[in-house]
């Protein structure tokens, strides 16, 4: 048990974030991604290729992916549920894909129309497909600590699709906290089940913050040995089970805990503030980082 | 190392907290302290007796004290930084008090206009005269992990004033984040220096969430056996250094993580949300805890 001396931040914000706020102009979205390539961030989940009439905040992806400038050393990932979202995802110049799945069933049937078994067998033609272009995939496994419909969700079913995922060829897997109510004993011993499975330099946490936790749960989580962290600049997103509630753990909270550690992630926390801060002049709310909050107000004082 | 399985909150909110809110009415103070005690909270500091002309929302502490119902086997604390506010303290019936240093000198000389040195001399007489009446005094140390005006603050220091006032006759010593700038390994190594000289069952942690991190800290710690967290209900009190940042860091928040990590405080969480709930209600902001916001969401949607 020793911490890792590098994490890598995925960056949900532009996808995960803004497909649960109110609609941005395109302009924005391009800017967003462009300050968070600046800012150090090597891999940006752009947009998601799905239909608009489910989730209209990304109907303009194609365009976001267009519109950016293309820093070297970056990945521009997008989320594509079907091999009609992967082609247009391709189409547009996306890096890498990325699917989604859960581990538990009543979320499966309500938040994708399918069974766990059905949705994986719906995934095999993209991740085929993606591997025939040497394209790399990451999967997604959500309500691993917890469902808003069934509640509990075991141990053994996180471990099943998040096994079944990467046997399938998913290069990663990310295991999101969806509603966010985890606590760290709970996350422990969920990726400790995980990793039995599928190896930890493939896994990923992809925690939410509802109840305030994900930086318990994170921290308790990096002495196991996991390097991969997903997060969203500002806390974009906000909890679509709890209106008001924080979504996506902040990624300017999650680097100043990193770097307080002495753990390195190459991304430079003032520029991230800002990229956070300007987002959400767009949107009905400030950022819901904590940090952001702590460094905007002392810079204001400063003036 | 391994989790204790229990831990006492000592409720700082009635006094840190709305000490750096807007006033409230007397009554709505003395309807928070009641619904904290009913709610579980075993130890309320209920008010200071400190200048009305430095700290005016502390001014009718003693009108909270009489005002307030008294539940068995709860502590009801005052802060009295010198021996008159310690004589207003005891005669308004305040079941204990608490004493302010800092572990460091620009905090010290900024905060209470002398040095660490002399507030020590003058906190003497304050436990002298607790003593003679067999009364239990509160040691805080502010400043533990960084101070907003000298910056870093050396663990030596930190461990020194910890000492003395264990020395001088505090029988806890409450080790404060006064402006929530630490990360776990500083705050594990912060209460393994103190633990060097003050016996760990003495000692408490007072993180804030300036940062956001103050749940990542105590969960760092808690396997290092302190048993004793400091916490605001609706994490009230925000930071005085960062107008619109946390502060205090929430107790519904703390409860949370400590009930799902198996760990027992004799709290009821949802009588602790409303409790905040209702005292915000006097205050210009809802309440800055994680877990209110999700209970109360979940509660309105489910209405």
């Amino acid at each position: 048990m020793s911490l890792p001396q590098q994490v890598r931040i995925v960056e949900v914000g532009p996808r995960d974030g803004l497909q649960n706020e109110q609609a941005v102009p395109v302009e924005a979205k391009i800017e967003l991604v462009n300050a968070l390539a600046r800012a150090g961030l090597s891999y940006i989940e752009t947009g998601a290729f799905v239909s608009p009439k489910w989730v209209p905040q990304m109907a303009d992806s194609a365009a976001v992916f267009t519109g950016i400038e293309r820093l070297d050393g970056r990945t521009y990932a997008a989320l594509t549920p079907n091999l009609k979202g992967f082609e247009a995802a391709v189409a547009a110049g996306a890096d890498e894909v990325a699917i989604f799945g859960a581990a538990s069933e009543a979320f499966s049937q309500k938040n994708i129309n399918c069974s766990i078994a059905e949705s994986l067998d719906r995934f095999a033609p993209v991740i085929e497909a993606a591997q025939a272009q040497n394209m790399k995939v990451r999967g997604y496994v959500s309500c691993v600590l917890g469902c808003p419909y069934q509640g509990e969700v075991s141990l053994s079913d996180v471990a099943y699709v998040a096994e079944k995922l990467w046997q399938m060829g998913c290069y990663e897997i990310s295991l999101g906290d969806t509603i966010g109510v985890g606590t760290p004993l709970h996350a422990q011993r969920m990726l400790s089940a995980v990793a039995d499975k599928v190896p930890m330099q493939q896994l990923a946490l992809h925690f939410h913050n509802t109840y305030g936790q994900a930086l318990a749960n994170i921290s308790s989580c990096l002495p196991m040995g996991v390097a991969t962290i997903d997060s969203a600049v500002a806390g974009l997103g906000g909890c679509p089970y709890a209106k008001g509630a924080s979504g996506n753990v902040a990624t300017e909270d999650v680097i100043y805990m990193l770097h307080g550690m002495g753990i390195e992630t190459g991304i430079d926390l003032n520029q991230l503030v800002h990229a956070g801060a300007t987002i959400c002049q767009h949107l009905n709310h400030g950022p819901r980082s904590n940090v952001a909050l702590a460094e905007l107000a002392k810079q204001e004082h400063t003036k």
